[in-house]
C-alpha cells in the first residue's frame, strides 16, 4: 500500500492440493508478487479448510501491499472432477468429503471479485502454455506425472475442455487393455503403470515374488520401496530396478506415441515429480515415443520438461482467469 | 442444362480409394445430384488413375445437367498421410506409387475451380457431423472400422487437424503396449486387433495353433477365414469365434473408453464395414466403454452408428470444401 501502486489487473491464484494450500498475487505477465502456503489438513473437512483458505488469501493480498480493489479476478486450481461452468467441486479423490462444494460462489461472496475454477492439470497446462515451456505453441499436450497422471490439452492456442469440462484425462488412456486395475475403475491405464506409486507397487510385487534385488536392502522392507529407492537402485545397476524402469519407459513412450498419433501436437510438456528423474526419463521416453509414433506425426513434435516448478499451481490458477476472460472475448468476436 | 438451373454453389466431391474412385455433384445441403464410380486400378500408377479420375469428374458434371461454372469448388478425400495445406498426397499405404503427388494443383489446373484436399477419415467425420449422425453436436469423435481404423475429430464444431494436418489417428492408439506389431510400425495399436483383417488374422492363428472350431469347416482352410466366416461361426455358437469376438469387443470398448477420457465428447460415431455387425458390435462396445470410462465423462456421451452409408466418401469430400470455406471465414471474423 505504501508503494502507491494503483495497478488494478492483479490476479489471485489459488491452488488447492491434497497436502497444501497455496495462494499468490500474480501479474498478467506471470510474475508472482507475493505468495502464502499452509498445509491443507484435509481431514478437517471442506468448511474449515475453506475458512483457512480465505485467511490465506487475505494474507497474500496484504503481503503484496495491495487492496482487494486491485485484484481483477481470482482463479482456483483444484483436483477434479469438477464442474467449471457451475463452479462446483464434485468429489475429488484427493479431497475426501468435498462433495458438490460450490467453491466459486463461496469465494466470490467472500471477496466480492469474480472467481473462475478449473482442475489443476488444466490450470498447469494453461500456465506452461502462457508463461513456461509451451509459449508460442498452438497445439500442446501437457502431462503431469506424479502420484497420479493428469493432463491438459491446448489446441489452436486455447484450452480444450470437452463437453462437460473434464477432457484431458490422458493418464486414463488404457495402455494394457486387460492390465492392472486403476484407481479410476478402469484397467491398464497409463496411471496404473507409470505414476510414482504404481512404479513402486510394481517393484514391490516383484520383490515380494522373491526376485533378488538391492531394493530390499535399500528400503528395509517391501513396503518401504519408493521412487527414491528405485532411483538409487537404478543408479547402482540393480537388474530388477532396471527392468521395472525400462518397462515403465516403454509404457510411457507408448502412451506418448498414442498422444502424438491422436493430436499431431507441436509440443508435449511433461511436469510433476517423476520428471525430477531428468535424462533418466526424458532420454528413453523421447526415443521410444518417436520410434513408435507414425513418421509424419513424430517429426514436428518435441517432448520437453515443464518450466514453472513449484509456482505452477499459483500461476496455473491465475492462467485460468486469463484464459476464461480471453476466450469469452474471442467468442464475442466470432459472433460479430 | 435443359433444366435452366442456374444455381452456382454445387460442390464436386471426389473420393479416391484403393479399390474405387467415386465422384458426385453435391448441394451445400448434402444432396447428391449425380454420381459416378469406377474401379481405381491402382496398379496403373497415379498418372493414368488421375487421368481417368478427370474423365469421371466431367461425366458427373454432365450427368448432373450443369456446367463447370456452377461448381463452387471441388473437395477430395484420399488415404493419408497427406499435406492438406500444400494439397499434396504423400505416400498412402492404400495407393502404392503415389509419392508426393500435387493433386490439388493438378485438379485445379484441369478444372479451373478451387480444390481442397483432406484425408478420407477426416472427410467422413466432417460429413457425418454436417449431414449425418453428428448433426448439432459440438464435440464428436468419428471412427471408421474396416480394413484399417481411421478417425476424425470434431471439437467445438470444427475439424481438429493438428499441427501438420494429420491428427485423428485413433486407430494407432496402443491398447497393448507390448502387443501385436501394427502396419504403422508401432505395436499393439487398436488397428492391430480390431480392424477386419486383424480379427481374421487372430482367428486364423488360433485355428493354426490347433484350437478346434467351426471356422475351419466354414472357411475350408485357415487362409480362407474372413469377417464373414467369423460372423457365421459366431451366430452358430462356435466357442473360438466367440472368444475372438469377445476379446475384440473388450479391446474396442477399452479404446473408446480412452477416447472418452481424453476428449470428454458428446458423441462417438462409428462407421466402416465392421459396423455392419450391428448390435453384435454396438451392444458390447457401448456397455464396455461406458463401464471402463470415468463416470462423469461416460454420462454425457453416446455411441452411435454412422448414417451416410456408401455416400460418405462423396459427401465427405464435399464437406471438406464447406469446412475449409467456413473456417477461413471464421478466422477472418476472429481477427476483427
Amino acid at each position: 500500500m505504501g508503494s502507491g501502486n494503483k495497478q488494478t489487473n492483479y490476479l489471485l491464484g489459488i491452488d488447492i492440493g491434497g497436502t497444501k494450500l497455496a495462494v499468490g498475487v500474480v501479474t498478467p505477465e506471470g510474475r508472482v508478487v507475493a505468495q502464502e502456503r499452509i498445509p491443507t489438513q484435509v481431514e478437517e473437512g471442506p468448511e474449515r479448510v475453506i475458512a483457512r483458505l480465505q485467511g490465506l488469501c487475505h494474507a497474500a493480498v496484504t503481503a503484496a501491499g495491495i487492496t482487494w480493489d486491485q485484484i481483477r479476478a481470482c482463479g482456483v486450481g483444484c483436483g477434479g472432477p469438477l464442474d467449471p461452468e457451475r463452479g462446483v467441486v464434485m468429489n475429488p479423490p484427493n479431497l475426501p468429503g468435498w462433495v458438490e462444494v460450490p467453491l466459486v460462489q463461496i469465494l466470490a461472496d467472500a471477496f466480492g471479485r469474480p472467481v473462475y475454477l478449473d482442475n489443476d492439470a488444466n490450470a498447469a497446462a494453461l500456465a506452461e502454455h502462457r508463461f513456461g515451456a509451451g509459449r508460442g505453441v498452438q497445439n500442446m499436450v501437457y502431462l503431469t506425472i506424479s502420484t497420479g497422471i493428469g493432463g491438459g490439452i491446448i489446441l489452436g492456442g486455447r484450452l480444450y475442455s470437452g463437453e462437460t469440462g473434464n477432457a484431458g484425462e490422458i493418464g486414463h488412456m488404457s495402455v494394457v487393455y486387460n492390465g492392472r486395475p486403476c484407481n479410476c475403475g478402469g484397467r491398464g491405464c497409463l496411471e496404473a503403470y507409470a505414476s510414482g506409486p504404481s512404479i513402486a507397487a510394481r517393484a514391490r510385487e516383484a520383490v515380494e515374488a522373491g526376485e533378488p534385488s538391492l531394493l530390499l536392502d535399500l528400503a528395509g522392507s517391501p513396503d518401504g520401496i519408493t521412487g527414491e529407492t528405485i532411483k538409487e537402485a537404478l543408479l547402482r545397476g540393480d537388474p530388477l530396478a532396471r527392468r521395472i524402469w525400462d518397462e515403465t519407459m516403454e509404457i510411457l513412450g507408448a502412451g506418448l506415441a498414442s498422444v502424438i498419433n491422436i493430436f499431431n501436437p507441436r509440443r508435449i510438456v511433461l511436469g510433476g515429480g517423476m520428471t525430477n528423474y531428468g535424462d533418466l526419463l526424458f532420454e528413453p521416453v523421447r526415443r521410444i515415443a518417436r520410434a513408435r509414433a507414425m513418421r509424419p506425426l513424430a517429426e514436428p513434435v518435441d517432448i520437453v520438461p515443464a518450466q514453472l516448478g513449484n509456482d505452477v499451481g499459483i500461476l496455473g490458477a491465475a492462467a485460468v482467469v486469463l484464459e476464461r476472460l480471453e476466450s469469452r472475448a474471442a467468442e464475442v468476436g466470432s459472433h460479430v
